[in-house]
């Protein structure tokens, strides 16, 4: 039987200032609640306490450029009146809307609060800390905040771990009933980080909270090396293995070669977050399909748009090209019998009915 | 200050058969556990009791037909084996694999489980039958376990909810500092759930946990009718506001006409979850590339497809198609000039280096 979980809020922890000590500004938090650590317990802490510790802070007005120094690469992207909004591959890992820049709570002073670039490390200097001075082994997690496809709203999620293991690997498990379990891998870090959300709270700035009763999930000193355990970065999932590396907008246009985050998406136009008229929607799709096809031409309204070229392979190419790019707008093309000299072409535009 | 949140796995609850009452079998394992219910407890109950009790559970041996009739669309599919998995639109609400459909834990006669396509009236049901038998306002979250876009593993998360804030809406509210929050929108009863997986485990067919210490989220008589407030379903994001409404394979072949979970999907050839051969590749993009192009003809090699077409205008178009096609595959299509009389073209075939 699984025992209870218990998830105590930190309190009492003053500022955090560049040059602090998080083990020490966390034993404040421990003392004002009136804990003491023990092993098998999971500490979890805001990244906004580690950002503001080691003076990860910047003062840079222009946002946008702030979160383009954190950004590995853009995976989908939607303009916001003259700015751009941007999910991104942070440089700290995960996959999070403006790479995890973050101007609230950041302090008397404001500034934008960056992310470490390597969380676990952080993990495992809060862990190694309190070993030493206190000679117990707990589980360490950076917790930060970022909203899901799919799902409305933001959870917390480990960005960095140590000490703790990130996932309950159940594959070659069975059930209750003998059979192969269908769930194989849980995402136990993220899950405490959750968890631990709900106690400590957004607004009220408790930048911590200890979990009990997971102390199965703690590695001891017979696992070390610890760092030879999964952590915080091998939750991030890239690369094929990831369906989801483009939105379903950016997909088609870096097919076309108009890449997210590049001068040409801008340049070809970004679809604003909260939609648009229709003849923009057909002017953006008709300035992507235009994108790399010299010779095209096109006169764009509201129900069709007229496509031209130099020879007929090359307006067929535009064509193609268009009826991608409506499709981005969630709209359909449909491209009549071209001219007689094969040099213009109409493609008829229609709202699609069925698009998810 | 919040105050420390509790999560008790309620154990001692039996097989759950069809036409079991629910509150009853939860009522027993509160007992079990030395639990009585007080008003502001959050119940947080697996889907799996849930369906066993209404009885969706079918014996039919054909898990990918028993999947479809559980689906409203498909966002993202491989083929393992002679087997497509999919990420789909599930008719129970989210997107989730095989809409949810589970063969593990499903009891001693087996078969398929299925979620119910009401979760949210299955907690209101729980919520109000217990507020009826013990006088008291509790939240019931209906949980049930997914993978994510973008990170390792899977995680529970709020299927249906009832008589709890769904979401900690911050939008408005200004931070410690007093500056704008940036995180907005908490989704709490998707935290709720996977806080509660931690307590319940996997393995271990513990189908529920009390959540204490959640009070302020919990609807109270004040709060009529429950019905009106966001539930599990208001969490689903979908339409233009989900911008990962296909996979990035998928937006691009749906753009080309290929629509996800369709037979002309299977036909032209669904990629591997483990990847295949170059050649393999490039002759499934060859495929999505000829759909709907009908003069168009293709010779497949490994470093180049020679293409066809009645005409240089449908050449231009099945030339296009196959290089969009072939950024689907993580591979680059470069055509070379036509031949003169644009009826056929050399499309060069190469690796692509920067794919995310």
């Amino acid at each position: 039987m699984s025992a209870p979980v218990t998830i105590t809020p930190l309190s009492g922890i003053p500022e955090v200032r560049e040059g602090d000590d998080l083990v020490t500004v966390i034993g404040l938090g421990l003392t004002a609640s009136g804990l003491r650590l023990a092993d098998g317990d999971v500490l979890v802490v805001s990244s906004k306490i580690a950002s503001k510790a080691l003076g990860l802070v910047t003062h840079d007005p222009d946002k946008d450029r702030v979160v383009a120094g954190e950004t590995e690469y853009v995976v989908a992207e939607r303009s916001v009146g003259d700015r751009i909004t941007r999910i991104v591959r942070a440089k700290a890992g995960p996959i999070m809307a403006a790479a995890g820049v973050d101007g609230s709570n950041t302090g008397r002073r404001g500034g934008w609060l960056l992310l470490p670039h390597d969380p676990d490390a952080v993990c495992a200097h809060v862990h190694d800390a309190i070993l030493e001075r206190h000679g117990v082994r707990v589980g360490v997690v950076l917790s930060d905040t970022a909203g899901r496809a799919w799902r409305v709203g933001q959870v917390d999620f480990a960005l960095g771990a140590h000490g703790v293991r990130v996932v309950d690997d159940l594959r070659g498990g069975t059930d209750a009933d003998g059979r192969p379990l269908e769930v194989t891998t849980r995402a136990l870090a993220d899950e405490i980080a959750s968890a631990a959300d709900l106690a400590k709270g957004k607004a009220e700035a408790v930048p911590a909270a200890l979990v009990r009763g997971l102390g199965r999930f703690v590695l001891t000193a017979g696992d070390e090396p610890l760092e030879a355990h999964p952590r915080g970065r091998d939750l991030v999932r890239t690369g094929p293995g990831d369906w989801f590396g483009y939105g379903r907008v950016e997909a088609v246009r870096a097919s076309l070669g108009i890449e997210p985050g590049s001068e040409v998406a801008e340049r070809v136009g970004i679809a604003p977050v909260h939609g648009d008229s229709r003849l923009e929607a057909v002017a953006r799709a008709t300035q992507a399909a235009l994108h790399g096809v010299e010779s095209g031409t096109a006169d764009i309204g509201h129900v069709s748009v007229t496509l031209g070229a130099d020879g007929p392979y090359e307006l067929g190419i535009l064509t193609a090209r268009l009826c991608s790019a409506l499709w981005c707008e969630w709209l359909v093309g449909e491209p009549q019998t071209p001219a007689a000299d094969g040099l213009s072409v109409v493609v008829g535009v229609s709202g699609r009915l069925d698009g998810h």
